[in-house]
């Protein structure tokens, strides 16, 4: 298999996604998060850039199983049912319900792979399951949502564990991002990732006193399930 | 000191350099080739980014003492006088001669450091030069050139090969990227730097039958000099 490594959505254009199988990677946290709600139950999670967008995209909706989550600066944004947290998307508040989430990073990565052919979302938490659900491809770029436009470590490490994965299964060829990311995991991917903490989006969370957020996005595997996007919306 | 690495000029803005000090790192080949020009006594090397842009400026300066070098595709470009190989720039070639200058990463990277307070040349040929130069520095960015809009893995190690001379001499607070440039430097940055062959601009330059050029630029501390852009001018 061909595997890229692509660390922040800047350069996306460069590295040509048009028709192509990709992993939208924000493991701090909006990835995490739609994982985790769709494993709970949530029917559909709508990416939204702004906002303005959200609103406007819940009410055409209707408001009755609609939820409008995420989040700027980390934080709950005024009159949005949910934040960005994994921990509130349980079962009780998600089952049966749309979302529309705007998130700084990991929408905006999400809306840069509109291009490609597949794209499948991917986190610690359904990191072995990413790899199955690529098993078949030939070819398949890791997409890292980044932090304000920057690298992240945690998102790096998490792309370089799946690479690794892929290829214990067989042959890979990987470009020098993928190297690069894949080398990252061997010393940092091993579990618990205690080096979530340190990074700069984990010490934000834990100033912010979501250190329980951090810890849970660093436990690899609790599913099974990897969601894909379709029709824009990412589903199970 | 305050340690930054950004690993593509598309992460420039994000990553804020004006006002910052920045050292260019494109070590196949733009920025070994400069420190090794300038080593060898040419007066200034004008980087620009384009070929028109390159004659303009060499007949503005007058063509006696003046030479057109670049690459387009890792080749010379028409009617100019060197390419961007390091072993073209020898003293009789270069001494006393002003160079204009445009390539494909290597100079885009030095523009988008136009807003730096202080931006010197960096690659593996003067890596411990340039650690001295940064002594005095709060705060550093290594801005590696990429290739082609993307990450390269060359740039990378030797942006943390200097991030980790650096902590060496003393206490260093590094981002997510300096962190994990750092430890790809742990790996892979030692003599010789057998890898250089190996990344995606190692083998394209030994498919062109310039394998000499990357054996070369791999070559740590040949010099101890460290130019720095001065009125947009590459300078000792």
């Amino acid at each position: 298999v061909k595997l890229d490594v692509v660390f922040t959505p800047a350069e996306a254009d460069a590295a040509k996604l048009a028709g192509r199988t990709v992993v939208v990677i924000d493991v701090l946290r909006a990835t995490s998060t739609i994982v985790e709600a769709l494993a709970n139950g949530a029917r559909a999670v709508i990416p939204v850039d702004t906002v303005e967008r959200a609103v406007r995209t819940a009410s055409e909706i209707g408001r009755g199983d609609t939820l409008l989550c995420g989040e700027r600066g980390s934080k709950l944004i005024e009159g949005f049912h949910l934040g960005n947290s994994p921990l509130e998307f349980t079962a009780e508040h998600v089952a049966g319900k749309t979302l529309v989430m705007t998130t700084t990073n990991g929408t905006m990565a999400l809306l840069a792979a509109g291009a490609a052919r597949r794209c499948v979302l991917g986190a610690f938490l359904n990191a072995t399951a990413v790899t199955a659900a690529l098993a078949e491809e030939d070819d398949a770029v890791l997409l890292c949502a980044g932090r304000e436009g920057r690298f992240a470590l945690e998102d790096a490490v998490c792309a370089g564990w799946i690479g690794r994965r892929m290829a214990q299964r067989g042959r890979t060829r990987a470009t020098d991002s993928a190297r690069a990311a894949m080398r990252l995991a061997s010393r940092l991917g091993r579990p618990p990732l205690r080096f979530l903490r340190r990074t700069a989006g984990g010490a934000q969370l834990r100033r912010l006193g979501l250190g329980r957020d951090v810890e849970f996005c660093g436990a690899i595997d609790r599913h099974t399930s990897v969601p894909e996007l379709r029709d824009r919306r990412a589903v199970l």
